[in-house]
């Protein structure tokens, strides 16, 4: 209730969008980051004619309902999912981002076709999140003056004043990032106000600006002011004072005045009347334009270019051992022109995660010519995992663009928030995690994912690729790329891979495939990344023993389980053993296997041949453990892992 | 090279530590929080006295040595395992408090027992990360003077200039938060500057300082103030040119002249006289306050003080149903008074997450005597969930403190780097981690777990508990305390669960037992927390089928890991099929289980009774999966899924 007046204003007066057409390109976007308050959003997309309805509201929070308990972006209206905390005013400064970057590819004078405002609403729990921190500095550094922030100081969070934790002064700390900043020191009643502040922001265009609205919350409730009305519903009374105080009639719920909602469709009608001209000028730009218009048609409709794939690079056994990260970096640069959606990015590491395709310029500021401008394509998001995560979920929010960003593996640990919520969302958003495991040696445990596999592996829509060779890196590519409704995490290594014997980006992008067939094999052995040729390696190894062994390679979980079931008990058949071996936590690959091999303790400082070394994953370590394993299964009846009882 | 003036002044000057007792509680503590600079640390370790030899300088980074690429906590002199960004400076923030609250507790007049400064070195990086933002917004809060960080302003992170991505106003920012500013400009030469810094910074006792000190990157190479001196070595003439140019012989190599051998010693002696002191003040202290002094005594040995686990509660199936997160207050509110060492806290949440005992302080600044004082043991961690289990390792790793920390589970995620940390550096720290799955009912699927336990589960030396009834989270609670090597996760549900005829806190306490025996089972179904009364339910379902089923309860894997194998395969038997039955990804189960009954997609916003019959997990649910177990088994030789073959 306290931030209803700003939700008044912003839709009644600024907002421009039309509720008929929801995806209407040439729409602000609006995001909630304080999702926990999604009645006020819920409640203005119904007022304001979106396809919401007064049953969805009494809904609410209900099984099968459009309405959960805090709001997704399946739902017209919604530009993000929002409630964990700090995410949406993130997502926003992704939004703006995006934005810009597109005004500035497609724009021309007289043709301000994209041209539109972010606003966001965020409250004190977002403030504290460091997710926020992290994409407010970088929103500053961007300049990223199209988007502007209401901070809804309402004093109150669960625990109460927000006194007992949080006695910072923000608008100083986001002056401090570069923010202008403002202040509306009476939210609650004062229209003109917040009226005056958002003409005011909207003059500000080389920042970023916070519109500080100092409101009540539970504004008119007997309880107004207090954290119990922060989760909690009204008293049956004090809902009635409350109605009565403006003007309602208490016996009534549910009941939308007629004067609302001839006010509001004004605006609903103007939005359509506006969503008309936009459409006139693209129609102009188009004759005028033709090539840039088609372009920018087929990237609003989500549409990649015919034949892009085609650019992604194929290896065969005679071309030389190439670390995955640098596979990786070839198949950026190759596609990169033919795709001018994708947009870059790394979380600092450029030079050791090789996100940046030679020859291109950073997206940066246009103030700043000599380091790049708004038509650059690859975003410095400085030592920032969870806000660069958080960026590019708003960025693919955004439509037109595939974001992809870069880190070490182990570092995407921090954006869990973002990746999670990437994966709701169907976000199309690439995670380029290099330096994948105990292979990137000198820098130690507090470097070497052990956990994160089992963990990413375990978030439902979540691709995460982890590629053995050259095709294998490319397949994950493809894979990333046209699967537009579940994001991805590729898995690269900073040591040298051979190209293997057996691999195409075909068999790649099912997931997983056998790479080395064996007749009436005695054991199978299934691997992904780096370990993938020092399987094979193994089974040679056995070869001299006179065990037949062959090679699973399983890039990606996600998407072999996508696989017919014929073709995956193909791949995982009965009657074999087989033996997992990856150099991470063997947690979840009892799915895949009988037995297995990996790392369940933190891992090793030391140069990476010695790294493993120690753990034993070289050809004579895992054909011992292979061994082991067939000689347990010896005379036994041995079931696929893949069967199931349902 | 940069830091080497600042850290000689540090440790030479100020720095309180005697290197032949590392541990000595009286010490300063330091911590560097730009890990991958820890050739310095080494260096300074070394030439202060501490047992860092030559021959480990030498083996920086190799395999087997004491000096992995970052610090660990294992070595002596380093306080924090550091490396990944923006944590050391938060574990800063914990040790500072840690500081507070057992001076405000024990210090009398005259007996200025506890009394040591926290410094920290942090860098650009540090200062991108949320976490670090998160941690200093709380420090400025809880106002505290005695941490003393330096930022080491050389422009420079792996991308190139911090400009690129950084141009933020870091003491403007900093001064937001509540921090006193400092700003050494020229940190390469001016050694009297940083003293009069530190020495300015000692007399504000109401704010954490910060000093920025502006250095040049590898001060003195060719290369000085480039991104190239980041991560790689020098070049051969580089050191050759550098060691002239700061009067070393360039034909030697690890070579400590004599002066500088002389020079430092008297600090280590001035160390070792400073412990003697405090020795001394302790034993008359013993004399004044004895009940005190044998109390710290006791907490700075890490003892826990006898017989404090007989007020764990226990109960009987004639008690009712309680939400684990009630029984988990019931918990707290018994063991607080007996022991001491607990400080709990909450990232917001409290009133839901219940991990505040009641009559008890809040740990705030004594300038603020409304809300509690530095003797309080409550701590408002506000809505930073990464930032408060940073904060956690720094105060497990003060020493005399157990940390504990609310939130729901689903955001423990946010903190997943600080919770990696706990594992590697085994740091004492418990999570209350309430709203455990999708019973927390209609927030929906943006605040329910389902990746979330197999990711914890997967890491090394973490205890992931998720106890079913009062006595499985009294026996949680006693392993997370009584286990000072292995930080807990205790996960906890919003709704009410019935206490289970044939729990006991002895048989949970191993982590996993037989709850429901039965004689020649036809199925097993093993389950946690909120789930195992519903499969308790499900075998009562079964009988009327005439299928005999039993139960076996798993709170928690690491602990049961531990047990005999003997044991374990009592619980898990070889001839019965289990299924596992968790409201999560069965990502992991397959471990303990020949099928998985859990959740592979987001939740569902809806009251937790209706979303639980969403998805079969009701007692007819989990009996029918539980039938078709053990008619796809029948007949076969089943084993027992915990056998390896190696």
């Amino acid at each position: 209730m306290g931030l209803a007046p700003l939700g008044h204003v912003l839709f009644k007066n600024f907002l421009n969008f039309n509720p008929k057409n929801p995806k209407w390109a040439g729409r602000d976007r609006f995001v909630l980051s304080n999702g926990h308050a999604c009645v006020l959003l819920y409640s203005l997309l119904h007022l304001f004619g979106y396809d919401v309805t007064l049953d969805d509201l009494k809904n609410f929070r209900q099984l099968g309902s459009r309405t959960p308990g805090h709001p997704e972006n399946d739902l017209c209206g919604v530009e993000v999912t929002t409630g964990p905390l700090g995410q949406g005013i993130a997502n926003a400064v992704g939004l703006a981002l995006a934005e810009s970057q597109l005004a500035a590819t497609f724009n021309k004078p007289g043709y301000d076709l994209i041209d539109n405002y972010t606003y966001a609403i965020f409250g004190d729990g977002c403030m504290q999140e460091g997710v926020a921190s992290e994409a407010m500095s970088l929103a500053g550094h961007l300049k990223l003056g199209k988007l502007i922030a209401f901070y809804d100081d309402n004093h109150i969070t669960i625990d109460g004043d927000t006194n007992v934790s949080f006695t910072e002064d923000v608008l100083k700390r986001l002056e401090a990032y570069g923010w202008h900043t403002i202040w509306v020191k009476d939210g609650n009643t004062d229209l003109a106000g917040i009226t005056a502040a958002i003409e005011e922001a909207k003059k500000v265009t080389d920042k970023p600006s916070v519109i500080k609205v100092t409101t009540t919350i539970g504004y008119g409730s007997k309880q107004q002011g207090t954290h119990s009305v922060h989760g909690a519903a009204l008293k049956k009374d004090d809902i009635v004072q409350l109605k009565e105080q403006f003007g309602f009639d208490p016996e009534q719920n549910f009941v939308i005045p007629k004067e609302v909602t001839e006010l509001y469709a004004q605006t609903v009608k103007a939005g359509a009347e506006r969503e008309v001209e936009w459409n006139n000028l693209l129609s102009k730009y188009s004759k005028e334009f033709p090539e840039l218009a088609s372009e920018l048609t087929r990237r609003l409709k989500g549409e990649l270019p015919a034949g892009w794939e085609k650019k992604l690079p194929t290896y065969s056994t005679s071309d030389p051992a190439i670390a995955s990260r640098k596979l990786s970096e070839t198949v950026l640069t190759d596609i990169f022109e033919v795709l001018p959606e994708l947009i870059g990015g790394s979380a600092d590491l450029t030079g050791s995660n090789l996100t940046r395709p030679k020859d291109i310029n950073d997206y940066q500021p246009t103030q700043d010519p000599a380091s790049g401008d708004y038509t650059g394509r690859y975003i410095r998001y400085g030592v920032r995992e969870h806000g660069m995560g958080a960026v590019m979920n708003g960025i693919a929010a955004y439509g037109a663009f595939i974001p992809y960003g870069g880190t070490f593996l182990n570092f995407v640990s921090y954006a869990a928030g973002a990746v999670r919520l990437s994966a709701l969302s169907h976000h199309h958003v690439i995670w380029v995690a290099t330096h994948d495991s105990i292979g990137l040696g000198e820098d130690g445990p507090t470097h070497q994912p052990i956990e994160t596999l089992a963990h990413f592996r375990a978030i439902p829509n979540l691709q995460v690729w982890r590629p053995a060779d050259g095709n294998e890196t490319s397949a994950a590519y493809f894979k990333a790329i046209t699967n537009s409704h579940s994001p991805s995490i590729i898995c690269l290594s900073r040591q040298n891979l051979p190209q293997l014997e057996g691999s195409s980006v075909e068999k790649a992008s099912k997931g997983g495939y056998t790479l080395v067939e064996a007749e009436n094999p005695d054991v199978l052995i299934v691997s992904t990344g780096s370990e993938v040729y020092i399987a094979v390696d193994a089974v040679k190894e056995l070869a001299k023993e006179g065990i037949k062994a062959g090679v699973i390679s399983l890039p990606d979980w996600h998407t072999f389980n996508q696989q017919p079931q014929e073709y995956r008990l193909s791949v995982f058949p009965d009657g074999v053993p087989i033996l997992s071996a990856e150099v991470m936590s063997t947690s979840g690959w009892q799915a895949y296997s009988h037995q297995q091999f990996g790392i369940n303790r933190f891992g090793a400082s030391g140069p990476y041949q010695d790294v493993y070394k120690y753990f034993e994953f070289t050809p004579e370590g895992i054909a011992k453990r292979a061994k082991a394993t067939a000689e347990y299964y010896k005379g036994q009846t041995v079931k696929s892992p893949l069967h199931k009882a349902f």
